[in-house]
């Protein structure tokens, strides 16, 4: 529950979902908790009536509320306030930043969309809030995730915000700020010893027993409904340039999702007439970390054989080896002429650095990943200076400090005294 | 600069203020940088012409973009959006806390309002951007704070956005958090052996000399300016509550210029008529630390005299020892029938679990004083059960994450089989 003015009533509004479609061979399977298509085992997503969606208007969605609810004529949950599992995230800033553009080379308009600026910090909460309200109405009690630390967080404080049960589970070797910031809310956290894809596996094990006949996963036996909340940072960025598309955008990859789904909304933004497309269309940049690169690595081989890998490197957040949504991501990258880059542990620094000096906002890992290919995408010659761009930051640098704690720190050390002030050469 | 949906166009705005008044002695000078008397010493607020504040409408503010700005009429900078030095803060969540009120014994609404949703995580957003507005206007270029932590945080990044100089001056013991995510901006970040006071002291030193001239230290300087932009804070709870003010609030004390500028911000909205009174008024309860208590042991003594004390305990955020503004503390809390509380760091600790536990917001130090405070206040009945509350959350746990890192954590650590999750308990 929150106050009057985060939450106009928009309860007349109908769920626009019309059934789980399958990514691989089109079958159809009715709105329930499953993630996986009976006839050839391929993933499932969102289809929506055609007729719903186009009836959408921006006023619509204008006079929402000021967070990912403003879009729900767009989402298959969420359409009745009171039934709402969430910390209204989203509506995060969409910040101009003429001086990175300077630094990496770009002369047409760069924007950063900040989603650090989210509840706990990270683009997580827009999935989170989609999936535990589409578990909600399934009927389940319980809240769960495998999680390379962003979702642990955001799954545990929805769970908090609702006196509502949760059990996340993490690789062993997390950050301690993600640590820390899951376990404060009091639900139960599993710490798993081996990497993300482990953790996924055993979480797929354990949503098929009885004993968690209760529980919604949130990227497993909910994960259609969970995906399509990526698609309000894609809507977010047209109603932000006012109801434009960029020409370009970079994003961090970790199963891949997060690029396809953006990509998916300007998709249906352009279908159902809330934008025209640029004169040349859109093309999708995909970020990893050489510790992790097995999308982009596919694409610079021309194949569309993923390679599974064992992560390494401090983007702990980008680390899933085995990427459920890798193929996707190839051909969205492929469709629109875009590219994907990686880069290694100390760009991934620069990156943070670059971004925090240049535009005031302070990223994680996952942000250090996509400023820095970014600046390599351009110096390649593979992304156009001179086409308008937007970069996604997903996370928040305080939950990776150690990342730059080396780096960074004061640049004086001073007894509190105008002479020793002086002696510093503080006053020139 | 950020997206056209933030900013609307309101350059129309006339700036209401009118003069610096002197606190003590009532004498009043031109809007300068000036911060104390000359007649008296006493320090110094901003004046406002009276018909321009009563000209401000509901309507206006609602029509403003979703940040302080929107309160622009009632501030004394940022009329003109292209002049403006911000992060775009405010707006943040006011947040129904039913959990927390039955576990603290409150039985009308209780609601946490959640500055930790600002650009750096505390409310010290707020008042750099109308201390840093202000001071451009005025000719500064560099900008500089003593500051605890958030208040670095926060001007550091106010001047990567702009791509302005600034210097900030901290106490050498801070947490490491707050260092990272003050150096990381790459402005000038000076530690010094000393604590808060100490370094206040040093500042208000060099502020004086020829080597500063062209620096506004926010807190210094320019003090009149920044601590108006506290009473967005009061702002906003009144229109998130659809324009009414709580009962009663509880609000951490440092100088004690929020609690302060709090009460403010519900005087002047009654008196040019945007809400009507609570039928007996609004309390205003102060909370602190028992590590650095003076304005609340004053207030139990029954005495004017506050006495310095040298701050200890976990509270960083809270740790000044000679309160400036603690004497209108006393005045304001006294003159609404409130109360001062303080708690010791275990009581700090708990209330930082408490309010994550219930709330799903993750605190800051501060943030666990005013929860344990709240709870405090309660038990002894100075707070009554029955009336509508907030309490103010103004930072964000992950800058001080020491504070319950050894508290909390896994509660399994688990190999990646069925069979490890069942020897540990996990299917029942």
């Amino acid at each position: 529950m929150t106050s009057t003015l985060d939450a106009p009533l928009i309860s007349t509004t109908p769920n626009p979902a019309r059934a789980l479609v399958c990514r691989g061979c089109g079958a159809e399977f009715p709105l329930a908790a499953q993630h996986a298509c009976y006839e050839c085992f391929g993933p499932l997503e969102i289809g929506y009536h055609a007729d719903l969606l186009r009836a959408v208007t921006r006023e619509q969605i204008a006079a929402g509320p000021k967070n990912i609810w403003r879009y729900a004529p767009l989402l298959p949950a969420g359409q009745d306030p009171a039934a709402r599992l969430t910390l209204n995230p989203g509506l995060t800033p969409l910040i101009r930043a003429d001086a990175l553009a300077a630094e990496v080379g770009l002369h047409a308009p760069l924007w950063v969309k900040d989603d650090s600026a989210n509840p706990t910090h990270s683009f997580k909460d827009r999935v989170v809030s989609v999936a535990l309200t589409a578990a909600k109405a399934l009927g389940f009690t319980r809240f769960a995730c495998a999680s390379t630390g962003n979702l642990a967080n955001s799954v545990a404080a929805h769970a908090a915000r609702a006196g509502a049960r949760s059990v996340v589970f993490v690789p062993a070797d997390l950050e301690l700020g993600k640590i820390v910031t899951t376990a404060v809310y009091g639900g139960d956290l599993v710490a798993i010893d081996g990497s993300y894809d482990d953790v996924n596996r055993l979480c797929g094990e354990l949503a098929e027993t009885e004993e968690f006949e209760d529980t919604a996963f949130v990227n497993i036996n909910v994960r259609p409904y969970y995906a399509e909340g990526s698609k309000t940072l894609g809507y977010e960025v047209a109603e932000q340039l006012g109801w434009r598309l960029p020409e370009q955008v970079v994003i961090p990859m970790a199963s891949g999702e997060l690029l396809t789904k953006v990509d998916k909304a300007f998709t249906e933004l352009v279908e159902i007439g809330l934008v025209e497309p640029p004169a040349n269309g859109w093309r999708v940049f995909g970020a990893q970390s050489a510790g992790c690169n097995p999308i982009a690595v596919a694409l610079h081989q021309g194949t569309d054989v993923i390679t599974p890998v064992r992560p390494t490197g401090i983007a702990k957040s980008l680390n899933i080896g085995d990427p459920a949504a890798g193929l996707y991501a190839l051909e969205a990258v492929r469709r629109t002429g875009g590219w994907m880059e990686y880069v290694d542990d100390d760009e991934i620094r620069d990156g943070i650095r670059l971004l925090a000096r240049t535009t005031g906002v302070f990223a994680e890992t996952a942000g250090g990943v996509t400023t820095a290919v970014l600046r390599k995408l351009v110096a390649s010659g593979r992304l156009d200076p001179g086409a308008e761009t937007v970069v996604f930051n997903t996370g928040e640098g305080l939950k990776t400090l150690d990342a730059v704690a080396d780096l960074v720190g004061p640049t004086h050390r001073v007894k509190p005294s105008l002479r020793a002030a002086r002696d510093a050469g503080l006053l020139g």
